[in-house]
């Protein structure tokens, strides 16, 4: 495209006007941008992926509008770089500045592979497990650590009353958590894994089926049981000091799902021990 | 299948076991029924559609499990039937009831019709809008409703300073609503539609073409100007006493969208106003 | 909004200017509008649903543009009408003549509920089915059925290897196929039900839950079984000239699906034999 | 888990069992697996993405099923390698040989950054663009790439009707193309943006915004003409043997889109030319 003679100083700044409708909006900016980030990988130091990005601001009621293009120079300072809590807490105090605004909000969204170890071939392969960061930052800074884990749960109930068999699958479980300190996506993800009836594998030979199909049935789960296993298991992470936990059962004898989540704020019951 | 000889007695209810690990459960639940309702039109009296309903009560700590299939034979008993808010209530008081729950909620999605008519050529067509109606009861009931209307923004940046022309895009607008009283979809859609740059048509001729075009073009919006105009005009119903009200972008410019929320709680502003 | 004074004889028809790129286009419409059909019911007579339409023509090098708005024009005419097969061929034909085409093609999908009775405690429920109307009609007409119906998919080798349980899951199964005469929705759903492990349901008790996990343990069935047992049977329906099938597993110990389709013309085979 | 004590030789392997229902299955394997790879950049050599990956193979009608957990093994062997037409037929040969069968298809879709710069601020920033490689072989070898480019269309008779403005919105173009040679995706997508009323940019200035604005006002394109436009320039690219354009926009003035394809194969004019 050829560029056409311009000069700027000429282009007025309409979203900078004065709005006269009395009325402030509560968050205000862009959803769905891509952009390529580093996060830390327990087992190999860092991780290349790919974050999708919600950014949104406060706006004051005297304001027409925010400055789009702002949003996307602060995520392009960071990217390619190591997003992890540390790094988010800059990003929103970033974004306030550079919006001018009294409370930012960030959601970047990222698919995560962790190696797994089949339970007796031993086989390697990659599992994939879509993660998020959740940071608000207002007067106080809060952070939110999101991991999807799909698992296989097996129903006690089709268990028990059936001479033999019991109905299972894919079921996905959502936790979100907010702590101080470090806490690795990865144990996050085991902890999850452990409170199913088996976990999930990308390869497994016909020896790891044999074990990973007993291993259900000796550990049936409803959608119940695995949320509160988590939530107990989460309970006794003293650097926890919120968390929710979604479990959403595909089940395989209806065309609906069957759900359950648990949400705990634990920051009353840990204050005075974590910094 | 031929059926197997089976006595009932002997089938083990293992959801309502005891649970000792002392952890309730906020919800839990069905997701994704399907089922055909009613619903009040305007126009027409009634509208025959189809649902997807999600159910959800909550769980004491002491019972392992819910029992899942209640929730469907509740949401059978409305099959067919005219659903809207006084429904609603005896639904959300039926699951409490069947389920033996302190607190139920349900979402009920449906696609809705409503009959347009072109602004010059007067050509007749129909616009589907999805709507919601959400619901807890616990001591206290709530019912929200929910309409997405999609409309045309136009960029008031990009209007003031192009030579000619303004880039304009589809936009979502998600509203949802509570309040006393009677509050029609029909007008919730108008209201928004009078809120943005243009209201989407299904069928338009070019007469209509040309008349929607410079309506775009001499109405601009960003997101903040239309989630402002239609918190501002919500406002004013005085039925209304908590609302929302999202707009979300798909920018022409770009590959990722803008965005706005407002959310306002006038339930103290009604007191002693509403009925 | 007040209407401007028009002169209709004044806007230029750009669509039909000459184009001089020699470039004819193979398909250019409508994607995504929604209208209210009836289709026949094998129980009820009718049942009033919505469709998603797609509506295509082909374009001749020498014009520049089609008339999009005469697909709507089409399609309201046939809205809330009973559409099957017959009425298909009616449609397409008047796209043909509306858009001076020389070939038409639509696509109408659209949710369907059959009322199923649960293996033994009766209790009834509904089912929906998700169901395409794909016809294409230049010098000759064809007309093809799509149904996708969810079932219960149960691991042979996994049973086999097993000491215990076997992991089963949903899988979509879609069948499309072309005939003569009439084919019920019914009935290949029916086929498709009867080819998995087991058959889902919307409400089953727990008598029932014990039966159909059974059942399913009695019949697994891989992917590839799946395919061929619906293939081999709808090979033997004289009426059906042409068909594919598709099994899509949402394997419970992977977080990937299995996958497997089978294409078959039968129309030579049945040259001599349909009306 | 603990691991079971296990004799591997015992195990059946049901898949190797001979099947008597004479129905071979056109293509069976794996559905959406996710796995990291690299593919060639243009401006920085490599470039890290991840793919979600489809592949399947014929199974003749003696075998009764196929060997899942070995289409995992052959993408782990590719796993962090550069992928690209060249790796595609290996890959595709290898998948023939593990899993013995005659014909073998493959699909990896990948999203794909470009930096791109602003208009007239010069303002870098990424653009996801989504890509996938598409491989079948037999006694012969057939390879597409596909890019998808979210470009901006202006209608032309919205323009040419209205006193001012004319409506516009994002299109998603899906360009599919078989060659011979180097083909990059860069230049692809580069010829699909100078086929639209405008290209998109993640970030762009106020001056920007001037210029795409009336750059798409004096570049107006129906669905039509994008892909014609695109169409007749690759037909004169000489390392083309094979392509279909898809145009799809999300039209601001309705809530349906409109939609143009054009399928044309050159493999016949390119005899004597490509090698």
């Amino acid at each position: 495209m050829p560029v056409a003679v311009f000069d700027k100083s000429q282009i007025k700044d309409i979203q900078s006007q004065p709005d006269l409708r009395n009325m402030p909006i509560d968050r205000v900016g862009v959803k769905g941008v891509k952009t390529p980030i580093i996060v830390l990988d327990k087992a190999h130091k860092q991780q290349h992926t790919v974050a999708t990005v919600n950014m949104y601001v406060s706006l004051p009621h005297h304001f027409r509008g925010t400055h789009m293009s702002r949003f996307i120079e602060v995520i392009n300072e960071y990217r390619n770089q190591l997003i992890g809590f540390p790094k988010m807490e800059h990003l929103l105090a970033r974004m306030k500045e550079v919006l001018d605004a009294e409370e930012a909000h960030i959601e970047l969204e990222f698919p995560y592979f962790i190696e797994k170890e089949a339970p007796v071939s031993k086989a390697k392969s990659m599992m994939q497990y879509m993660c998020k960061f959740m940071g608000t930052q207002n007067d106080e800074h809060q952070c939110t650590l999101e991991v999807q884990v799909p698992v296989t749960t097996l129903c006690p109930c089709s268990k028990e009353i059936s001479s033999y068999g019991a109905h299972n699958q894919r079921s996905l479980v959502t936790l979100r958590a907010r702590f101080t300190g470090i806490v690795w996506i990865e144990d996050l993800v085991r902890l999850v894994e452990e409170s199913a009836s088996a976990e999930l594998f990308t390869l497994i030979k016909r020896e790891d089926e044999k074990y990973v199909t007993e291993h259900a049935y000796e550990n049936p789960r409803f959608v119940e049981d695995v949320v509160r296993e988590v939530a107990v298991k989460l309970s006794k992470i003293p650097q926890i000091t919120w968390f929710s936990v979604e479990s959403d059962n595909d089940e395989s004898i209806h065309n609906h799902n069957a759900y359950a989540v648990i949400e705990r704020d634990l920051s009353h019951e840990r204050d005075g021990i974590a910094g």
